[in-house]
């Protein structure tokens, strides 16, 4: 595996492997069981695979956790080595902006509802470093988890709406043993907000299972967020249905639900969701 | 040459040609010797031409011409033949934009300027349409006419700070023997507007030569507009002096100066630039 830090050199490589499919792993490092799923999904799909590891200053509010985001170079080579990874792009913040444009990409409407209300900004921080890395990486293949589910919905809208010429492949979330979605924030969890934690994943289920039971959404809503409520110390940031992936209001007409949670514990917004 | 409507014929198209050079001249039609030398320039470049022709809605103000602009598809037909084009792109505004993502392109700083300040949301749209068009043609090269300063400055802009994989090709404004600039838009002058019209071209050099004697681009800007108003009967709506491409105002230090002005005539805005 070849690790590379600048545009210029990750062009060259890229130049090399037209001919080839490409997969890609777009990630901010401190790899866990989650972006190894990705990771090998995308070296069974494609002749070549890219991940890359940036902590992206844009996607980050002004009292986020951009600092403190948890970082691990030296184990994250190790594992993208292990999991097959021909190149690691791994630039620094001022390598991948070198100066401001004024060209922003808006995410919009998309962006309002659940993580977009108290992450302003976000989603288009997200979709800023995407385009440049779609353009740099042009990937035949490109793997999204479902834990971030917004952002998957969010993803596969704009690159459908502006014709991106790769597929957008979703992967499950990868769960602990006891249900807890994998993410590299719960290393910021207490001891017993660790064990708490749990209960996110229980409260979706529960919202859904009422749902199912009496079809009134606002009832499965109130028994999840109540669920959270008794048994963590976290406070509820949103926990939500709305159809998927077009994150509107459930008619009667909605195929697929997303019930989404997000929730504040002390040094760490944990999110989760599932489908129906 | 092959003419292409939708999106799925002109993917796979591009598909097939993947390994060659591709040129791509985007226009929005009614072509003239403007078009026809980014088209002349495109073929000699690459090995495959695709242009495109598309009155792109998403870039005309509620008020303006987007009904009325000039279209004669069967004449470009023979034009873009002749230059040797390979693919003619020329899809429906329903095929463009089959749904409404929400999701926008913001130009910002770099749209408030010149003709930015009477088409709000234009550049916008320019954005909007380019970004499209080239992830579906996936050009090796891109060919724009410095006739549209701006827009080559804003487009520039854009795909060296979201490294879209595109060079892009500057081509001079094509003019007619006294000096006009071709644009489709002259069609919509009367005969005597057709007259006036040589004095924009004569306003900006005389802007410019004014400059280089006196060094005082106030002085040098009121000698061009006097010239357009006591010469034509249009109104200006700007003449103005920036550096180019980045269009801030001119310091000491500025190479590039880009004289520009645009002129409202009874049914025709006409633009036109020199850079020093």
């Amino acid at each position: 595996m070849q690790i590379i830090q600048t545009i210029n050199e990750l062009k060259n490589i890229i130049a090399l492997n037209k001919e080839k499919t490409i997969g890609f792993v777009p990630t901010m490092g401190y790899l866990h069981e989650g972006h190894l799923a990705l990771l090998n999904k995308a070296r069974i799909d494609n002749d070549f695979v890219v991940a890359s590891i940036f902590v992206n200053p844009a996607q980050f509010g002004q009292n986020e956790d951009l600092d403190r985001y948890p970082r691990d170079i030296e184990r994250d080579t190790q594992l993208a080595t292990d999991a097959g990874v021909d190149i690691l792009f791994h630039p620094s913040a001022s390598e991948m902006y070198p100066f401001e444009s004024g060209i922003t990409i808006n995410v919009g409407d998309l962006s309002t509802k659940l993580c977009g209300g108290s992450r302003p900004g976000h989603f288009d921080g997200v979709l800023k470093v995407i385009t440049k890395l779609f353009n740099l990486v042009q990937p035949t293949n490109a793997y999204f988890g479902q834990k971030d589910a917004q952002q998957l919905a969010i993803i596969e809208t704009f690159v459908n709406a502006y014709n991106f010429p790769v597929q957008i492949v979703r992967i499950p979330t990868v769960r602990e043993p006891d249900g807890l979605a994998k993410s590299s924030r719960n290393v910021f969890l207490s001891t017993q907000e660790r064990d708490e934690a749990v209960h996110l994943y229980q409260a979706l289920q529960l919202a859904k299972i009422t749902w199912e039971k009496t079809t009134d959404l606002t009832v499965a809503i109130a028994k999840g967020k109540e669920h959270i409520e008794s048994n963590t110390s976290g406070k509820v940031d949103y926990l939500e249905a709305l159809s998927y992936p077009d994150l509107q209001n459930v008619t009667g007409e909605t195929k697929d639900i997303l019930f989404a949670t997000a929730v504040f514990f002390e040094k760490a917004r944990l999110i989760d969701n599932i489908l129906t």
